[in-house]
């Protein structure tokens, strides 16, 4: 029986990040937790804050895949467009959504501020959406269909995920297990080969890196099924020590 | 006189990045190194490791910008086939490369080791293709008609940048200057609005933070035309002091 896969797509909207300012920290923040979730984030597209350029991905990649999640821009200032962007993809108008309103107002009120009219931008929703809680800022995601709008900053975009855990439906999570080894991953090419071949349902990632003045490389074998994730693992050991490299279970 | 814009397309290439093992850094790499050359990337797409979808990924970007870079897939083992998929999206044979068999072979004689099958993959390139030199592990990157092809290993590709710096065409860098205030974005969002509004040449970014238990933002002016980036960002002074709000040029 073969497991169906839950896929997500991931548009990250941002000048900011496409300019080099920012190191963007969303892509494997939100790739981790979808792991968890058992979705597997399929693709990730970055792209400016242009209205047409975000309708463009979002429309692509939420008809592709499972769900689509959307990072940056649903802020208070001028540059903020996802939530129009989202919008025109869908067809429908933007709202001010009265939860989202009661939200900005209790949020103001509790720290002796107003809701202004630039605020009260942030109560803006395509209609139909509901809302995700942001405990960090008051100002809430939203989630319409298979798209959630998340926030560009990270931990606000963290508190978001926390909120969203055990409410999509997936799969069985994808797990791994990583072999290290202090060798050029030229030398195991082979091995690695050969020992994917014979394990269908697993994946073998080798992830070379330089350290402390050395070269080596981290092996990372990939299963849904933990039983032939294992077999796949023992594999991988027994072929390098037959060929005599030194190993580490678990990675360098 | 309106300047041309030159443009670049980024493809990360990585089950790494996907799965959230790997924070990726090459994006905000290439994008700074891309800023420096004039040329302004419009675009990021992150696939995995799969022929098909990093094909459709090239065609797409290749076309759609004046450059494009890719990261990953080309080391020595199974998962690296970031040359295939290129020489597949350009319809033309997988060759080696003479030069590059020639440099690994000097490189490995070197550390005194093997030119092996496994090692001998990373001479592989598209028919037609120059190579760009790496000085950090003797595997080159590939140069093909406006497609880079860059190493995932952000080193390797820092060295490879360093190569090609100067040998693009590009337009006037992309300049930029900061503004930083202790305030919450939503209070400044209308003075931003209003000045991006009177400057044409001229984008704003607003970029809130929380730190040390406070919340602010930096405001980033960028513009290719310096007077107009400076009297901007005297208009965003201007506009800051007569609201009464403290800010600090440079950022935060």
């Amino acid at each position: 029986m073969t497991e169906r896969i839950y896929t997500a797509g991931l548009v990250v909207i941002g000048d900011e990040i496409l300019s080099g300012r920012t190191h963007d920290k969303n892509i494997a923040q939100i790739a981790s937790w979808l792991q968890v979730q058992g979705i597997r984030l399929s693709e990730v597209r970055v792209v400016p804050d242009v209205v047409e350029r975000i309708v463009e991905a979002v429309n692509a990649l939420r008809e592709a895949y499972d769900y689509l999640f959307t990072t940056g821009g649903i802020g208070p200032t001028h540059d903020d467009i996802t939530v129009d962007a989202v919008a025109e993809a869908l067809g429908v108008p933007v709202i001010i959504h009265p939860e989202a309103r009661a939200i900005l107002e209790r949020y103001y009120a509790s720290i002796g501020k107003e809701l202004t009219e630039a605020r009260l931008r942030m109560a803006r929703a395509p209609e139909g959406a509901e809302l995700i809680p942001n405990r960090m800022s008051g100002a809430p995601g939203i989630k319409l269909g298979n798209i959630h709008l998340m926030a560009g900053v990270p931990h606000i975009t963290a508190g978001m995920l926390d909120a969203l855990t055990g409410t999509l439906e997936g799969g069985a999570p994808l797990q791994s297990e990583t072999v290290g080894c202090w060798t050029p991953e030229s030398e195991i090419a082979d091995i690695l080969r050969q020992v994917e071949q014979a394990h269908e349902t697993c994946q073998i990632g080798s992830y070379p890196f330089f350290r402390e003045g050395r070269v080596g490389a981290n092996f990372v074998v990939r299963s849904t099924n933990s039983e032939d994730l294992r077999s796949c693992v023992d594999s991988l050991c027994d072929g390098l020590a037959t060929a005599g490299f030194d190993f580490t279970p678990g990675g360098i």
